[in-house]
């Protein structure tokens, strides 16, 4: 259920609407927007009691909200969100957000030479992994604690703030410590519990969609961490799961609109796991930009030679910095500035 | 097989090659190209001699093809394909094709009065349906010849050459003798005499892909066209069939780059069918052009009020002028102009 | 529309509601079943005043149908359909059908040899390609009307009836000369002309379904054959295209128990295609007389060293032997006899 | 890598190959064998000194494995495993295993009616949700550790052990000490923390496949456990996601022949997710037997008038007996027993 305030409504008005809620054995969720304030109720099973808060003062209305989701529904809130990461790069505002780096942390100086590189060619968020989901137990997982303070200094050298994976409870609690921005991988993104942690964690949260997650189930895992008072949730589209026989995954870019017309959080999208292939990175990262994201999710390895083998799916800096080149023409287009 | 010939061989050589492929029972197909002829050899069950023809004049090598397809591969031919279609309109040079119109001809009226529009709003071809594969037997089926003719008389004041589909061997004889393009619809890519018999056509073919088709099959597809003696084929992606809850196909955009890498045909992609929901269209529209394809094919419909209900995925005239604008913008970004 | 006659309704008055249809430009189909004869009605675009039915006399209730499918509805036909072939194997009448032989015919002798195999094995129906789509155009296509010669020779000699795909018009009146079943492929499900054409013939049908149809896309297209006037319509579920790395393609069985509840028609499952290997073959289709299929398609080859390497998905005559015993036991468990 | 030992290989020897195996680093898993043992090494990164253990006394060869599992192969292990549980049900030994009871928890009186229901039509294992993994944070999320009593106690009462899902780390502590089986549900596949733990539990676990898992990532996830020291993992189908417009999920029974090859995991088919429809889980679940599954997790309800409205997947306990009864009569078709 949702409390629309009148657009006069008073802070006290506010509270007590939230106070009466609560005295229900619900919980409200206070949303301000640039012309109303909307109050998302959460915690009931079955009707509430529409009656009982239409009465209260300073409500304009109460919408019984139809779908699953509530929180992360444009019907509580008309407004685009907009994530603050760092302190200072803006997602969902307007300007597009690039978030580059390798896809796992190796060392200090591999991290610095690609971050320096990516800082340079004009990426506001650096990325790389610390906690690696990995298909097989034999596999790499990662240097985990240790990853996160490399990606600290680089931060600390190039100022660009720190995008990471949790993989369960306990990571999260030191990917909170460390980086800038939580990242719930595709795998996890029905890992309720870790949902929940990430929503009462103190950082946003870039939250990477399913392989073969349905719209709906997309945004009621992001309801889950809104659930928990962590409004700073950002959407990333990663590729579904399909017969492709020339790309890994099939990168779904029609779920953008799709979310721009149902949802108020921002959305990046990430061609370099959606395709797996590194000749498909550029087309694709332009027609993300082009269908309406919110930014972007590279990989980029500094080393073009072992890039050849390692990495399929990344790119070099040069070949970021000749992206990021068109993205800058495309932005205008759209309305948004790079 | 392939039998490249050297870039100094004469007009006499090639057809002395022709000669010796055909005196085997093959079927040769002479591929100019800016750089060399290549010549590719379709008929063989079984290895090819190749001894026997790398001993001829002229020849520079002979390559055993591994792909199933040929003819439409990049290793026939380097240069990219350009299509004419109604003697003015060149698919794949350079220039942006739009393709737009209604789905189903319905009078010469209507017909009339969106070509005007697409025209005046920048489309190059006109499209509409006479023959209509419906699911349902009790569907509408179109008008047949009678379309068809109001297709021509619409081209005929419009000067905007025309595409429509054929959807078996008696309505591709007619649709050769009406329109200036004959589409192949995703339902019967893989209906094989009507891709022999549209080899054999007088007009260029777009292919569409069928719901569930791989790369692969959606070349070899095309290959059936080409190896009966017609070259100028277009591909267009549409949308395969996903799990997806909020769009009717899943857009495949990566397949443009795809298709660019290993063949020389020229692609469009059709948001309409692709995305089957009308606030969906520019946006894919505008990531079809960033990803690379040569053009679009948009559904128009001129009675805003009637599209709403009858046309959930047709765009009205107005919002397909401003699309225009958009991609008008987008286009040099990858070199393209519109 | 449906116009259900009453139990006792005469021979005259079921002519004069026919008639009475007709007089509207509409096309009845008069369906007897045990208990009641169903008139579906077809052809009529929007609305039919139903008033003007129920008043004739012998009418019990007229129904408006909801879904798209009508024929091919149970609420058209409570009944089980049953299909004649070749005069005397009963279709989904309680005995288990079997459907052998190999996907290719090449020879008099191999197909010989083939059918007296699974005749002796307890095959009921000859199964052979005279006409073979294939991906490539270079692939062989089949024997053409020599192949199906051949076919009538082992009819001839085995006494099974013959059931063998046509993939074009002019294919299906050759085949409706010499077969018995008329089989419509996959590729071919929504080729809508073949189907109406098949419609008109004088054989059954065995539909294949496409690999990415929905059940109600399946049943559409049984529809347009019955449409035209042929009841004598088995589906034939083959396998549907998935992500699956282990076989070919995904093999549906909860669709068996779907189309008997919504529909009339016989259903038969193709374990060989559905699964492109052999060794899941004899699995498969012992599940798919478990889940109550009315009969089977298999490929078989009676040469083990050449089928090893040429069909992978074809068992010899002694695992189709020993798989039609395993079948005869779980028969009994749902009704069935072998 | 696999060591495989001589068939008269002492103890001792075995002994001395673990501890050379753990002297480099790595980590050395006896599996013994009716024929012979065998010892999985994991734990190395790139190759390893195959000669070094070559010479060891006992070894009759070294086996460089392919594949990316090792653990879970039938190259390690020829037998199939047989998983004890509750010490006296044999799951995999060829005596097929029903587990069956309510999806979630709701209160002790219901638990033991489903209880002593479907001990009595000859269920071995009593299935029932304490941690419900739920697509929304506004739904019913089980009783938790309440319901893990609730379990315990109708044990205590019918003698049936318990199989109950964990859906963090912290659950799976609780459901260890409460319950027999620890199940992993689809959503968790990849949840590589929660299967690492498991790997660790002193309880027999059921994975459940993802919902878009290929073969490969399925026993890579259960490889996660044995890689851990837990040998006791019974593998489930639950259908995969497709575009199906019938079922819920599409339930992929040739996956049941496809691990049998190349696994010596015991694996279950729980047709109640697999197809979300009551009417389709007794012919699936016949299916399920017919094409080779150890046995069924199958969703009965006590109170059919609720479970009409609650539970549209979940059969009635006399449905259910009927089924048992027609499973008896399939099971010894393929060599197994009810």
């Amino acid at each position: 259920m949702l409390v629309v305030m009148r657009k006069d409504a008073t802070a006290a008005e506010i509270r007590d609407v939230m106070a009466a809620i609560e005295a229900r054995g619900y919980k409200g969720h206070a949303i301000p927007g640039a012309q109303r304030t909307a109050i998302g109720v959460t915690g009931n099973r079955g009707a509430v009691e529409a009656p009982a808060f239409e009465s209260l003062a300073g409500v304009l209305e109460v919408i019984p909200v139809s779908h699953a989701y509530k929180l992360v529904s444009r019907e509580v809130k008309t407004e685009d969100s907009v994530v603050t990461v760092g302190g200072s790069v803006l997602v969902g505002a307007g300007q597009l957000v690039v978030v580059a780096g390798r896809c796992a942390v190796e060392s200090l100086e591999q991290t610095l030479t690609v971050a320096r590189a990516v800082k340079k060619a004009g990426a506001h968020l650096l990325r790389g992994g610390a906690f690696k989901p990995r298909t097989s137990p034999y596999s790499f997982q990662g240097l985990g604690e240790e990853g996160l303070k490399i990606l600290a200094a680089a931060r600390e050298e190039t100022g660009l703030p720190v995008v990471t994976e949790a993989v369960d409870i306990e990571g999260l609690e030191l990917v909170e410590r460390y980086a800038d921005v939580i990242q719930i991988g595709a795998r996890n993104m029905q890992n309720f519990s870790l949902l929940r942690r990430a929503g009462r964690a103190k950082r946003p949260v870039i939250l990477k969609r399913g392989m073969s997650a349905t719209l709906e189930e997309f945004l009621m895992s992001a309801e889950y961490i809104l659930s928990e008072g962590n409004y700073d949730v950002i959407l990333c589209e990663r590729g579904v799961r399909t017969f492709s026989d020339f790309s890994r995954n099939t990168l779904d870019l029609a779920v953008v609109p799709a979310v721009k017309k149902i949802s108020h959080l921002p959305i990046l999208v990430d061609p370099s796991h959606g395709t797996g292939r590194r000749d498909k990175v550029a087309p694709l990262s332009r027609a993300a930009i082009a269908v309406g994201a919110d930014g972007l999710m590279v990989e980029v390895h500094h080393d073009p030679d072992r890039a050849l083998s390692d990495g399929p799916q990344s790119i070099t800096p040069a070949m970021f910095e000749s992206l990021v080149g068109e993205l800058r023409q495309i932005a205008p287009v759209i309305g948004r500035t790079l």
